[in-house]
């Protein structure tokens, strides 16, 4: 029979479902490896305000280490592995595609304003340090000798010198770019349903809404948070969690300096904010996390807490123009942590649940999901993160800090 | 010669410009009573969104109770005269549209937050009771039976059952429709001079950017703060002051029952709010006040300020859903006062300088200009608002309390 699990791509190749970050790369590494890819996707990557994708509301910190949980240092060190992996994987990518991905290794800030916010930073330079992981404790004058714009009321910080940024919605343009160059065909619709191959000699394919099938040797499933709106022929996809997040895009207003130099995260009286520049002048800022379905509603209250606390931290934040609301969800699986390869329906993979990590993990899942579709297994030091693996607890949620 | 300033209109008749409620209900009450009448706008009446007119923007407060200031009698005098018509100008308005306006004659609420707060509202409370208009003193208590989801510390408030609201969009778009009914010929373009009837024999008219020529017995100028870019002859239009507002759109969300059932406006800790709801789930919530010339940038600040005092208000807000944000300049004169009636030069007209009351003064301002287009004169209630008055101290500003 050959299945495709068995690792060899057939002559209908793989299908991929989503044109997210993490669709994008899986397409194009895999096109890059010798597979014939066709990416299904409902919203054009070039109209970023219109689309649903995660990646194109996301700041694209690509901050590890002040991202770093107790408890979740597996995940972390993906994340340092993928941010390794990052200037070379900018400067391929940036070869291949043509276009520009505003990276910047400026390294990240991370600041804190009341007593408590500073006892959780340093316990955090204290896990950096037990893990090998190089930042730099600073006092209130040292951070506000980096930023000027700070608040002066910020108690202490932390250089992370390696956490640094990228900008999603180019790299989401470059990466179609670049997968369209590396032959993957895209589709403009939406998928509806997975078929499985079955005895009765069903072949696996992805049947789209307006009724077009799909067949496939290998179907790749990376809608995010929207992923539970295409069927799937067994229960192999764990309930992915839209976590809501509600941030701005703004801008310094013309001819004035910007307003930080660098990622500056902080720890607001327990609220975690953030600001991440870009050359062009454009600031994110953000972000809420709400648990509260798929609703993607801008709320008063929502945006009042990202301006409260931007303005805590950087009090000239009230001069900057707003250009762009925006509301993502984010894909949050049972353990928080991503779902990567096989499944149990026999050539269905998943590529899911990225979570907060999605940009960060863009360069290690597009080697994860190539290597898996080329020979049916993870690399070793992905195993942890095996799509179908067995959550403990029917879904528990772990809290984490630096959200 | 019959200049067109005595008072009879010409064959080639009134030319408005500018397409928002004061030059809309210039042009209709102008074409009911015969009066041959183009009107020249640039921004379509239907999109409210992209329009600079200060109309689309505005929440469609009718309040001269509310918005009283201490010797700033004969303006509150002339809107609770455009009040008091208010009722019979959107039944005949809406009869002769065929479209309603929103009208809801529900009171305004208007509450005060400290001590300083609950002063100036004392102080206003003695002022309606001087000049004989009827509102009421309520306590704490007494405001939150009226308004349930009102803050707790509300130290009193003041009913204002006369001080109504409007929707301005859909009068913008009631006048419109009337206007062409009546015979309005309307053109849209740009106007960029006013040329003046000259000893050589040169007549009035408007010339367009496009360079169109509009020959006219009399011009009325009604462009808001944007009418400094249309040429005049003559130095007769004072400097007008654009005062930025922000504010927003929000609703509550789907299900859910109004989050106020009237307009409420609150002075918190010196900062004037307001809440006005539509009965189709709208709230408008607003708004800054800022002098900073022609600048329309939405600012994270200006956001900020909104949604913190409307939450004082009435912390409920943060459950709203924010449609829209809006940014639009207040046509200020130099006295606050507005500009109606014959210039010095023969037939132009002014209709301006309205400022925070452009929507209460709507109805009056139709009546005042027919009469002046007409007639040649303003009506006597009227005179102490002649578009060719003179100005003390060249532009001082008077502060206002209520804004």
């Amino acid at each position: 029979m050959g299945h495709p699990t068995d690792g060899r791509a057939g002559d209908r190749g793989v299908v991929v479902v989503g044109g997210g970050l993490v669709g994008r790369v899986t397409a194009w590494r895999a096109a890059q490896r010798g597979l014939s890819v066709t990416l299904v996707e409902p919203d054009p990557v070039a109209d970023p305000a219109g689309a649903r994708a995660a990646s194109t509301v996301a700041a694209g910190m690509l901050t590890p280490a002040t991202e770093a949980v107790f408890g979740e240092e597996p995940l972390m060190e993906l994340g340092v592995r993928s941010a390794a992996m990052y200037a070379d994987f900018v400067t391929e990518l940036e070869e291949a595609s043509g276009l520009g991905v505003g990276h910047r290794a400026t390294g990240t800030l991370l600041v804190a304003f009341d007593r408590d916010d500073l006892a959780v930073l340093t316990e955090l330079h204290e896990l950096h340090q037990r893990l090998g992981i190089a930042t730099e404790r600073l006092t209130s004058r040292g951070c506000r000798r980096l930023e000027p714009m700070l608040a002066p009321s910020v108690r202490g910080g932390l250089l992370a010198p390696d956490d640094h940024s990228v900008d999603p919605r180019r790299l989401l343009r470059a990466l179609a770019v670049a997968g369209e160059r590396a032959g993957v065909t895209e589709i403009a619709g939406r998928a509806e349903e997975v078929l499985a191959p079955g005895p009765d000699g069903t072949r696996l394919g992805v049947r789209l809404d307006d009724g077009r099938l799909l067949p496939a040797d290998q179907a790749v499933l990376a809608a995010g948070c929207w992923g539970d709106a295409v069927g799937v022929p067994e229960p192999v996809v764990p309930p992915l969690r839209p976590v809501k997040g509600q941030l701005l895009r703004a801008r310094v207003p013309a001819g004035e300096p910007p307003i930080v130099g660098r990622t500056v995260r902080g720890l607001v009286r327990g609220f975690p904010t953030y600001l991440v520049p870009r050359a062009d002048g454009e600031v994110v800022i953000g972000a809420t996390q709400e648990e509260l379905g798929h609703d993607t509603s801008l709320t008063a209250g929502g945006l009042w807490q990202v301006l409260r606390d931007a303005r805590e931290l950087v009090p000239g934040v009230s001069e900057l123009e707003i250009t762009e609301t925006c509301v993502g969800l984010r894909p949050g699986s049972p353990d928080n942590e991503p779902l990567l390869g096989p499944t149990r329906v026999p050539g269905l993979h998943l590529a899911a649940g990225h979570f907060r990590h999605g940009v960060l993990l863009t360069p290690v899942t597009g080697e994860v999901m190539a290597r898996a579709l080329t020979t049916g297994v993870l690399p070793e030091y992905a195993q942890r993160f095996a799509a179908d693996r067995v959550f403990g607890g029917g879904g528990t949620t772990k809290r984490k800090q630096w959200e």
